[in-house]
C-alpha cells in the first residue's frame, strides 16, 4: 500500500545510465535521422523526450492528477501460489490490471495524450491489434479532450467487438482496418476486398491519417517500442521500489516482465536495471513467446518498425519487419522487434530474456487463477509461468529469493483463448529456424543492418 | 486508502437494531419455519447466522485472509465528475469491483465456502442468470477447495459464453438449464425442448441437485436476499465508514446503491442505518429499475423466494413470485423480491427507495466513463445515476453535501449492453400498473400474505 501523495514525481530515463551510447534512428537511406524530420507524426514535446538523455523527467501535476484515478496500483504478495508451489521465495507482483482500460497501457496513453494536448494537438490516430493499446488511447483522449480515432485490424474488429464497444463507450472512432479512409486502406482493399488486415497495414493507414490531416492539428500515437513511452510506463518501477521498502525488502533478487514491444517490461525493470548498472546483483528477465522470440532468437541490427517500412530505422532485436508471427493468444507480444532501450540492455548483458510457449503459459495462468483467485492476460501469464520457474528453482537452491513481476494486465476480455485451452485446443508452438532464416533474408537489403557490431552480435 | 491491518473483524447485523422484530419466515403452511428445517439445504452453522440477532458476529480469520486478496476495497472521491456537475457536493464511491469476479459478491461467496467447508460439506450447487453470482461462488469454492455446480440459464449459457469460461477457469462446473442432471430439468426439457430457461427453473435445479445427493455433503448457496448474506457483505459499509473518516469527513449525507436482491445495497447502507436509527441524519436511496420496481410499487407482504415454491414465505416487498421481468440490461436487478431486512427498514422508513428506467442509467455511465473513467455494470449505473440528481440537487440548494455510493462491479462482461445503447437501440421501460396487478393476484391465494399490517402496508 503507497499513499497516494507518494507516487513518484518523475519518470526515469535509463538512456542516462546504459553503459554505451543508444544507435540513433536512421533515415531508410542510413543516415542519421534528424528529431524535427518527425514533427509530422509526433509533437515537438514528444520528441524532445523520445531524444533525451536527461536522468530524470518531470511528471506534469495535471498527468499526475489523472493518473490518481487508479494509481499507485498495488503491489501484492502471492502467498497463497507460494504456499502451493511450497517455496521459500517471497512473490511479489504489481497490479497493473487495476486501471479502467485493464492494463499498464494507460501509463504512457494519458501523458502521450497530455502533452499532444499542451502542443495544441486536437486529434489522435493510432492502430489496435486485440485492442488493448486502441482502448487505452481512447479513454485517456476522452479524459484529456482530444478526437481519438483508432484502425483496428479488421479479424480483431470482427472478432472482438467488445473492445470496439469500450472505445466507442469512451467517444473514440473506432474503424476496421483496411479502411476506405486513406489511400493505404482503399489501395489494398481494391487489390484483396476480403483481407483480415495486418497490424501493419493499421499502422500504415494510422500515420497516413494524421499526416495527411490538412488542419496540422492531429498526431499519431503508438503503444510501445519507442523511448518517451518506456519513460512513462516507469512510473511502475519506481513505485515498486517504494512499495518493497514499506514490506521491508532491501532489493528483488529477480525481476520478471513479459515483453512484446516492451514497454511494461521496461516499465517495472528499468528502475532495477538502473541498480543493476551500478554494482547491485539482479537477475532481470523479459519473457517472450516462443513463436515470436524476438530476444532470444533474433539479432540485433536495424529495421523498420512497421511491415510498409514507414517508421525510422531503429537498432532494435527483430525478426524481420515482414514477419507475421502465429496467431497465438498473446496478441500484445505478437511483434517483430523489441523496443531499442530494451534491446540495448539485453546487448549489454543486463537483462536476459526467456521465451516460453503458450500452453505453458496457459497452465500457468490457470495455477494462478486457482490460487491467487484473478484471470491474467495472456501476455500476463508469460510472467507467471517465468515467476513461478523461479520459485521452484528457489527451492531446489533452498534459497529465500525475493521475485518481482508485472501483472501487466487482466484477462477478463480474452476468455475465448481460455476457453480454447480448457477444452483441449490449444497448442504449443515454437518458431522454427527456417522460419526465422527466410524472415530476416530482407533485412539484408539495407547495408545499415550490418553497420551495428556491439555486444553478443 | 485502508491499511490491510485495518480490514473490519466482524460483520454487522441489522436483525440487532431494527425497531420492531423481524417478521419470521413461514412453511408453505403458514406455520413459522423451524430453522432445522432448511438442513438440508443449507449448513447449521450458517443458518444459525441467518437467524442470528447479534448485533457483531466474528469474521473467522481465514475468511479475511482470503478476502484480502483484493480487500479493502478502495473508497475514492469523483472529483473528475464532482468538476463535471459543477456541484458543491463532495461524491465518495467505494469501489467494490476490483474483486477477481469484478463484484461484490465474493464477499459473500467466500464466506459461504467456508461455513460450508467446515461444516464437512463437500460441494456446493447454485443457480445463476447473467453469471456474476455463478463466477464468484465458483471462485470462492476454488479458494476454499469445494467442488461447484453452477445451473445458468440456458439463454445466458449461449449469450454470454464467456461467464462459462470464467466458472471453468475457477473449475467449477457450469451446466445449461433446464438440464438433463434433475427431475425438474428432464421434465421441462421433455415438456419443453427449446425453452429458453429462467431464474426459476435453474434455482429449483440447484435446489433438487443439493437435497438430492445421498452422500450428504451437497449443499445450495445463494447470492442475495437472505439474512447471512447481507450479514456477509456489511464489511463494505463498515471499511467506508473507517475510510471516510480517514478523509476527515464526518459522516454520509446520502447513501446510495444499486438494489435488485439487496446486497450490496445493504452492505454499503446497514452500517449507517444502524447510526440513522440512533439518531443521526442521514438519507438512504437503495434504487431500482422501473422495469422491476419492487420496493416503489409492489406491497410489503409474505412471498415464495423463488417461481418454482421451493423457498420458504419470506416477509418482503415483492411483485409475486410468478413475475418475469422484462429483459434489462441490468440482469442482477431482475429479481421479483427483494431482502426480507432492507424490506422491513423500507416498512420502517429508515430507507427511501428510488426508481429509474435504464435509458437515464446507462447515460450516467457514459458520463461517468468519461470524467472517472471506468466503465460500470448495468446494476452500478443505477447508483450512480442516483448520486448525479443528488449532486445537482445540492447544486440546486447550494450544500456542501456528502455523497456516498457502492461502485458493486465493473461493466467488462456486459459491453453488450453498451453496445446496444451506443447504438440507439434502447429502449426506457416502466413496468404499467396492470402488469403488477395482474403479477400480484396470485399472492391472493396465500392467506399468510394478509397478515402483515406493519408500516405503509
Amino acid at each position: 500500500m503507497l499513499e497516494e501523495k507518494d507516487i513518484p514525481k518523475q519518470w526515469y530515463n535509463l538512456a542516462a545510465d546504459l553503459p554505451t551510447p543508444r544507435q540513433p534512428p536512421l533515415a531508410p537511406d542510413g543516415s542519421v535521422l534528424k528529431p524535427e524530420m518527425l514533427e509530422r507524426v509526433f509533437p515537438a514535446n514528444i520528441i524532445e523526450q523520445e531524444v533525451s538523455t536527461f536522468r530524470w523527467i518531470n511528471i506534469p501535476e495535471e498527468i499526475l492528477e489523472i493518473l490518481t484515478l487508479w494509481r499507485p496500483a498495488p503491489l501484492r504478495r502471492a502467498l497463497a501460489m507460494e504456499k502451493y508451489l511450497k517455496t521459500p521465495a517471497r512473490i511479489y507482483y504489481k497490479d497493473e490490471s487495476v486501471s479502467p482500460a485493464g492494463s499498464h497501457k494507460p501509463n504512457t496513453a494519458v501523458a502521450q495524450a497530455w502533452y499532444n494536448k499542451k502542443f495544441g494537438i486536437q486529434r489522435l490516430t493510432t492502430e489496435t491489434g486485440a485492442g488493448q493499446w486502441g482502448s487505452a488511447l481512447a479513454f485517456a483522449c476522452n479524459l484529456i479532450g482530444l478526437k481519438c480515432r483508432v484502425y483496428m485490424v479488421r479479424i480483431s474488429f470482427d472478432q472482438k467487438p467488445m473492445r470496439k464497444t469500450m472505445m466507442q463507450a469512451w467517444g473514440a472512432e473506432c474503424i476496421a482496418s483496411p479502411s476506405p479512409h486513406t489511400r493505404t486502406g482503399r489501395k489494398i482493399l481494391k487489390e484483396m476486398p476480403h483481407t483480415p488486415g495486418s497490424l501493419g497495414i493499421a499502422i500504415s493507414e494510422a500515420v497516413e491519417d494524421a499526416v495527411s490531416d490538412r488542419s496540422g492539428k492531429s498526431r499519431y500515437s503508438l503503444g510501445s517500442v519507442l523511448n518517451h513511452l518506456l519513460l512513462h510506463q516507469t512510473i511502475i518501477g519506481l513505485e515498486v521500489k517504494k512499495q518493497l521498502k514499506i514490506a521491508g525488502e532491501k532489493q528483488p533478487d529477480v525481476v520478471i516482465g513479459c515483453a512484446g514491444g516492451g514497454s511494461n517490461f521496461a516499465g517495472i525493470a528499468f528502475p532495477f536495471v538502473c541498480d543493476k548498472i551500478h554494482g547491485k546483483k539482479i537477475e532481470i528477465i523479459p519473457v517472450e513467446p516462443t513463436a515470436c522470440p524476438t530476444l532470444t532468437k533474433g539479432p540485433f541490427t536495424y529495421d523498420f518498425g512497421d511491415i510498409a517500412g514507414l517508421t525510422p530505422l531503429l537498432a532494435m532485436y527483430t525478426l524481420g519487419h515482414n514477419f507475421i508471427p502465429e496467431p497465438i493468444h498473446a496478441g500484445g507480444l505478437r511483434y517483430h522487434g523489441l523496443a531499442p532501450l530494451v534491446s540495448q540492455a539485453a546487448v549489454e548483458g543486463l537483462i536476459k530474456p526467456r521465451a516460453f510457449d503458450q500452453v505453458k503459459c496457459f497452465k500457468s495462468a490457470m495455477l494462478w487463477a486457482r490460487t491467487e483467485g484473478a484471470i491474467p492476460a495472456p501476455e500476463t501469464s508469460h510472467a507467471i509461468a517465468c515467476a513461478i520457474d523461479e520459485a521452484k528453482k528457489a527451492k531446489q537452491e533452498a534459497k529465500q529469493k525475493v521475485i518481482l513481476f508485472c501483472y501487466s494486465g487482466h484477462g477478463l476480455m480474452d476468455l475465448a483463448g481460455y476457453d480454447k485451452f480448457l477444452s483441449g485446443k490449444l497448442r504449443a508452438y515454437s518458431l522454427p529456424r527456417h522460419k526465422i532464416r527466410d524472415s530476416l533474408c530482407a533485412l539484408k537489403k539495407f547495408p545499415v543492418a550490418k553497420k551495428i557490431k556491439t555486444g553478443r552480435w
